[in-house]
């Protein structure tokens, strides 16, 4: 793999999503040496891909070249390596591009969609994790809409036009709410041979509110801003199945649709080579310590989504999304010059920085502790906490640029076909 | 096709690019009804393909949506179709998405790349003539430039880093002074684990010069630039061959490379349906008259490459490139109106406002008239001419801006491999 040899102890982490950056930023320069390995060369800022499908954004608005990041120390190296096996007992990595020794491992290997083994779904149904993905459903919309216009067959057109999310997590809601927008503000512009009534969003979640771990009052504003925009919210409803462009629920409810996006949910990724009881089955990721340290290895390490860390404030473990990851990557980077300090490590502790999101265009809810509120100057305090952590100078200001336009213009940025999706049988695969 | 009836005379448009947009914005709320075919749904800004390729510039910026441009009149309509007939008895234009009538038919469909025959190129080599043929092409270079990386194998490293492009009109000679410039100031920034050094580019053409259309001055000023930035510039050469990653060619000279670009020649792209002899054979284009009418049709008519007007100044037709496309557009548009008012059509004639090409980040030539002179002033006009016909006032700030940061950083925007494209056996095909 041409990495150079180093007295330096290697650090390998598996990887390059919030965890994995966050571990090697605070990593540069130090007395490791740092290598990097991810199927993809850039980092993705995930709670934006909504943004990219619904033509919001560019992909290079929300994501960052991985080199990028790590040329900024001298002991730091990428490799753009799909890994296909971890092989502890002689610490090594094996991947696609060759074998690779270690002396710590980092596993940074996120989440993927769960489909709780529905096969229909998974055939049948879009989703979003990764930024091909995301383009693959930016296509989709709107090889959609095009269809809808030269679509005389009533019910063809509704199918054509009908747009289901299962799941409303911030993903989830956040997608309707750009879908709303695009209906109500873009669909009477650039498609003004539709009739953008028949353009109908709608949100199933199985619990009885939308975005189930946030308060209920941010719950109970999300759906009426979701209302407010159009969005049919149908909660208390699992869906059981989707095949001939019908999704059907367990209350009976049938929604005909060529466009069911999946964002009910997500499982672990782990890699091959690990002994089995380091996963915990159901949840699909690494049982780990308070160090961070998988079960039964002093020197392999899990942050992140696919780490379980379960202590008495999170008896299931953290949650999956941004924060976490974050606070164990730089957390496990201390405990790792502790380990080569002979210091001893600390005890990773949360700490819950609030959460939100947005819905449509100028709202959002937040939950900040004991402090709970929704509405224009939520969505103030969203868009700046997500400018403020997009990685990387330009991104923050084109993405600054491209929202400020896109809220004077009620406009929204591109609306290219770039991957022509629907006629093309492109896979869904995460790879691709 | 869901187009409504309409008492006014229809016009049909097929493509959207420079011909197609200009003949269709002077024809906005007139006394017409316009509908405008295109197999994507953005016009391209071709002269800037090769920015997308290097990383220079996402798709974005040089693509605009052909709907949001059709929007700005009433009796406009688009249509996202492939055309596969044209039936001129019943005067109907037959597509994939069914067939519409049309009282006056503009052709409009550009050109394609020729490959004079040669299997091998068609079938080993990359070119650029769409949005998502120049994301193949930017995939391949990093793509390339990971792979170099790691391998230990000199021959096959070499193979990797050398970059051949075919042809030294305005796109190969653009495309080779990006590469340069990727070479010296981005690659020891990113890939510093490679020796820059083993970076060759390469520039075949089989004229005795580079940019044959140009002026000698520009020609030898353009040459030179690319040799100051350390392209190898091969004149007098014609390529014979390219397999097994060798480009042979009728000097004996061979190129080891797994990068061949081909940008050596353009053919026209027409329609079936149309009679044999309104096709000029060797050219590929329509026969026009001053009208732009088709041999042998008073309703049919061609615009922009796919148009052969011979005439005095011009015995082979005008150059394939965006000036004679958009005059003719604008021209076509007044005689139709003339044709409707009864009034008599005006034969078009060319008014060449110069030619001009860009070599690296801040050198171009330019001939203007008599008027021939190189250099950074040159780039300033360049820079100017092409923000100023970016159709669309976003793509030219956020190009503005790039170009800007990119300047002031000797950095590139983004350099994601959003199509993975060599391991994945993706298709260079056109409709891609």
């Amino acid at each position: 793999m041409n990495i150079p040899n180093s007295e330096l102890p290697r650090v390998i982490i598996i990887g390059g999503g919030f965890a994995g950056i966050s571990v090697a930023k605070k990593l540069f320069d130090k007395k490791v040496q740092l290598v990097m390995l991810d199927k993809r060369n850039y980092h993705t800022f995930q709670p934006l891909l909504y943004q990219v499908s619904t033509s919001g954004l560019e992909p290079d608005s929300i994501a960052y070249p991985l080199r990028k990041i790590l040329n900024k120390s001298n002991n730091s190296f990428f490799r753009l390596a799909e890994v296909d096996q971890i092989n502890a007992d002689q610490k090594e990595v094996k991947t696609n591009i060759g074998t690779l020794s270690y002396d710590y491992l980092i596993i940074a290997t996120g989440s993927k969609t769960n489909f709780f083994g529905n096969e229909n779904v998974e055939k049948n149904a879009v989703w979003m994790k990764s930024v091909p993905q995301a383009l693959n459903l930016r296509s989709l919309i709107l090889e959609n809409f095009e269809q809808a216009t030269i679509t005389d067959n009533v019910e063809k057109r509704k199918a054509l036009l009908n747009f289901v999310i299962a799941g409303a997590g911030p993903t989830g809601v956040e997608l309707s709410g750009a879908l709303a927008e695009l209906k109500n503000h873009i669909i009477s512009k650039d498609y003004k041979d539709l009739n953008k009534e028949e353009i109908q969003v709608h949100l199933l979640e199985g619990e009885d509110l939308v975005l189930p771990p946030m308060s209920k009052k941010s719950s109970a504003n999300a759906q009426r801003f979701l209302e407010g925009l159009g969005v049919h919210v149908h909660t208390s409803t699992f869906v059981e199945d989707y095949k001939n462009n019908i999704v059907t629920t367990n209350t009976g409810k049938q929604f005909n649709t060529e466009t069911f996006i999946w964002s009910a949910g997500v499982t672990g990724a782990p890699v091959k080579g690990l002994q089995a009881k380091a996963i915990v089955e159901k949840a699909n990721r690494y049982e780990v310590n308070a160090f961070n340290q998988i079960k039964g290895y002093t020197d392999v390490f899990a942050i992140g989504d696919i780490a379980l860390m379960q202590n008495e404030d999170y008896p299931k473990g953290h949650p999956m999304v941004a924060q976490p990851a974050i606070q164990q990557g730089e957390h496990l980077a201390k405990n790792l010059l502790r380990l080569l300090n002979n210091e001893e490590m600390k005890p990773f502790s949360y700490y819950d920085k609030g959460t939100m999101a947005t819905i449509g265009r100028n709202k959002a809810v937040v939950d900040l502790g004991k402090l709970k509120f929704g509405g224009f100057f939520a969505w103030f305090i969203w868009m700046f906490v997500h400018l403020w952590f997009l990685v990387g100078f330009r991104n923050r200001i084109v993405t600054f640029f491209n929202w400020v336009y896109s809220y004077v213009n009620y406009d929204r940025a591109a609306r290219l076909i770039v991957r022509p999706f629907k006629h093309k049988k492109v896979e869904m695969s995460d790879t691709d």
